[in-house]
């Protein structure tokens, strides 16, 4: 039984879920769950995050159906949370509150694909490697890769990236315009398909990151890349994590445009070669890859590797196989389970801040001291050519006190971040997780996102309880 | 006197820009001016759209006197209009219901350049041009540049763009963080320095591109670039405006990664040999830019000649000399100049549509024809590597009809980039020229927007009248 009926508040929110329940029942019969396991799955929050289950799920085929649907859970101010995967890291799909999730992984359509116009229009449960596959023979492919073969729909809300990102942006560069349906229950758009336009207020980006507290998402229209002519990358080892970082940023600031640069401490590396089989030398390490034309991607190889020799790395061992290389990526892509892998059954506290790169070297070497200092094991890796990186906390779940120094130790990690005028997340997004966060990182402006958010969505039924707060 | 004297309503108006204006006298006796010459050229919008002058200018010197003014004017609900160099084309700054023009040239101070982190922090006074002579020697840039020598704010305010756009992208993409006093007096800060974030909404993004309408930006933290090891570029005439067109899909469809690729029509063209002293061939060409290194500039200069012979056009006369090449960038700079020195003493009607690439030589051939069968001069110019171009309708302002004639045709080319999935205004903004189009634009996001506007402007008193009606 979810929370949602504990309270005496809860009580009327019952009565309003029994309503949609039943509604939905008759229409939607065999696309409308209550059963605990499918709730439960729908509240696999991945983390330490306790799970919070929502009344029911509904999976939804489309647009007109969330619409009906959201009209229907506002008439009864019944909770929406919208759901592609459900591999997002911060609680974004617990139901504090109870009430509706909408499943839209049946609504997986590429809706057109404008390869002229480097554009593509797909509804929001396709996933990265079903969009890939499906442009496959295009020449263009869609770059950013969260590790998860996460829904596109998902990805936007949280404003996803992952290791391309250093290259090609996140979510935020490369969602061109969307389709919501928002609490009222209407359908919105919030741009044409140009590439550019000052026609009003930037709805899109308003929408992407808004991690379902604002509408759920029917339709992305995504910006493509051509798929490089030559790619070239491998891994580099570092005597110290400290001299990784200084690469990473000595490559940056050279303006060398490489399209991967992923840090991977000896922790992780220990990880990855058990878990995916691979034989990398245990030491702090940078995943790379380069983009370009043939003549492009040897130049860049060459002044990385200067960069790696200088500060006594090295060597870059290049593959051109792309067999070789695609395994590569999927250990780093695999991360999260490698590093979980070191302590079977416990749970894990996923951090990801991100600082300006000049901080990078600094903010990693302190969260390393922290680390030990704290007896805590974690596992860090990231993308460092963005200066965000992820220290995956394990957590003993029968020791609470483990969890509450886990814990001080991400806010301390995040207060260093603060301090060097970074963020408490660069890519996972807020969720349960952060939440407590956001006033020392806004200040006033968090004002500005509880006016938004109370003007969208009055009755505070769009994915209550992430980013800010209902009684905000 | 301002239209802001004229009805019942607007004698509250009245009285409280009185009070408004003696609060301020006593402070800052020599920084609030009420003479016309100032108000009117607080309102001197460069196109046909006639000017409404505020009630008074105040030259603003720090925030926190403009979170005091903000203050003052919410107390008294008198609209507040921020000023930066009044070269916006669509009649932001005009105050059709009177108010107070918030000038901020005196704010330009360069805060901080972090080279390392390619950002640098400024006030919104300063402007394009004085930003890049100071960065000179630090081998960074920044790149957008709108035709004039506007402030940073004012292009932040706009979401403006230019000829750099098609590789650098907009003001959207270049603009990492901002400061903003809002309507209550309270300064915000959008965002942190880091590179990416997913810690609540974008404010950011919100807040460009909102034309005064959401707050008065205090501060601007921008992306900078480095300055390309390599330039090449020059001019390229073309047999037809279509061939030229065609020319550009090409170039972007192949994935030349062109910094610049310009239309000038055979009009234009004229204007600029005469205005600019140029001695082009009167022809329709495109101006085109290429950065990278010696090797790839050269490929890109080569793979566009290969497009350009194949369409009939060229050949690129290419210039290595930084001197021809500024002469060159000038008059395309100059162009909207030129364009209006075709016929002195008429205004200009600036259009602004943007289209996917796919449809620009569609869009501008028509635009063509209709400009000739509705007895227009126009010259067509355009960034139209963004899909995005610009044809100056020339009015004489004696001759009423031609007015009429001159927004039917921007009326009808409108429709005609809706059509095609296009946007009203690619870079100028909507400012009072662009709002009867909006919900032909968004529909129902248009909603979206007011309820946001309403939510963060309550009383209304920030750019009225601009993007979203008082009465909407």
């Amino acid at each position: 039984m979810s929370q949602a009926t504990e309270s005496v508040e809860d009580t009327t929110l019952s009565a309003g879920v029994d309503a949609v329940v039943s509604a939905l029942s008759v229409r939607y019969d065999n696309r409308l769950s209550t059963g605990e396991a499918i709730r439960a799955q729908h509240a696999n929050t991945l983390t330490w995050h306790p799970a919070k289950l929502p009344d029911a799920v509904f999976f939804a085929e489309t647009a007109e159906e969330i619409g009906e649907v959201v009209r229907l859970c506002a008439a009864h101010k019944v909770p929406i949370i919208a759901f592609g995967t459900g591999t997002s890291l911060e609680g974004h799909i617990n139901a504090p509150r109870g009430g509706l999730s909408i499943d839209v992984s049946k609504m997986n359509n590429i809706v057109e694909v404008n390869a002229e116009d480097l554009t593509c229009t797909v509804e929001p449960g396709v996933t990265r490697k079903q969009l890939n596959d499906y442009l496959r023979d295009t020449g263009l492919f869609f770059p950013i890769d969260p590790g998860a073969d996460a829904s596109l729909g998902g990805m936007a809300a949280t404003r996803a990236s992952g290791t391309n990102a250093v290259r090609y942006g996140t979510m935020r560069d490369n969602v061109l315009s969307l389709k919501a349906v928002m609490p009222d229950g209407r359908e919105i758009r919030t741009a044409r398909r140009a590439k550019k336009t000052s026609a009003g207020y930037d709805l899109t980006h308003l929408m992407v990151g808004s991690e379902g507290t604002l509408g759920v998402f029917t339709e992305l229209t995504l910006k493509l890349s051509g798929i490089p002519e030559s790619i070239a990358g491998g891994v580099c080892p570092f005597p110290t994590i400290e001299a990784a970082c200084n690469a990473t940023i000595l490559t940056i600031q050279m303006g060398i445009p490489v399209a991967r640069i992923e840090l991977v401490d000896e922790l992780q590396v220990e990880a990855c070669n058990s878990y995916s089989k691979l034989d990398l030398k245990v030491a702090p390490t940078l995943f790379l890859e380069f983009h370009g034309t043939d003549a492009s991607t040897a130049e860049q190889v060459a002044l990385f590797g200067d960069i790696a020799a200088e500060l006594g790395g090295g060597p870059l061992e290049a593959s051109a196989d792309p067999e070789a290389r695609s395994r590569l990526w999927q250990a780093r892509h695999d991360a999260y389970w490698s590093g979980r892998s070191l302590r079977p059954g416990w749970e894990a506290f996923a951090t990801d801040v991100c600082v300006p790169i000049s901080r990078l070297a600094e903010c990693v070497t302190a969260a390393k001291e922290d680390l030990e200092a704290s007896d805590l094991v974690g596992p860090i890796l990231g993308h460092v050519g963005d200066g965000n990186f992820h220290v995956t906390v394990l957590v003993d779940p029968d020791d609470p006190d483990m969890l509450s120094r886990a814990k001080a130790f991400s806010g301390r990690l995040i207060e260093r971040a603060l301090a060097m005028d970074g963020t408490c997340t660069g890519e996972h997004g807020v969720g349960e997780g952060k939440i407590i966060y956001l006033e020392s990182e806004h200040g006033p402006a968090l004002d500005v996102m509880r006016a938004v958010k109370r003007a969208i969505d009055p009755d505070g039924i769009m994915n209550p309880g992430k980013i800010v707060l209902d009684n905000d």
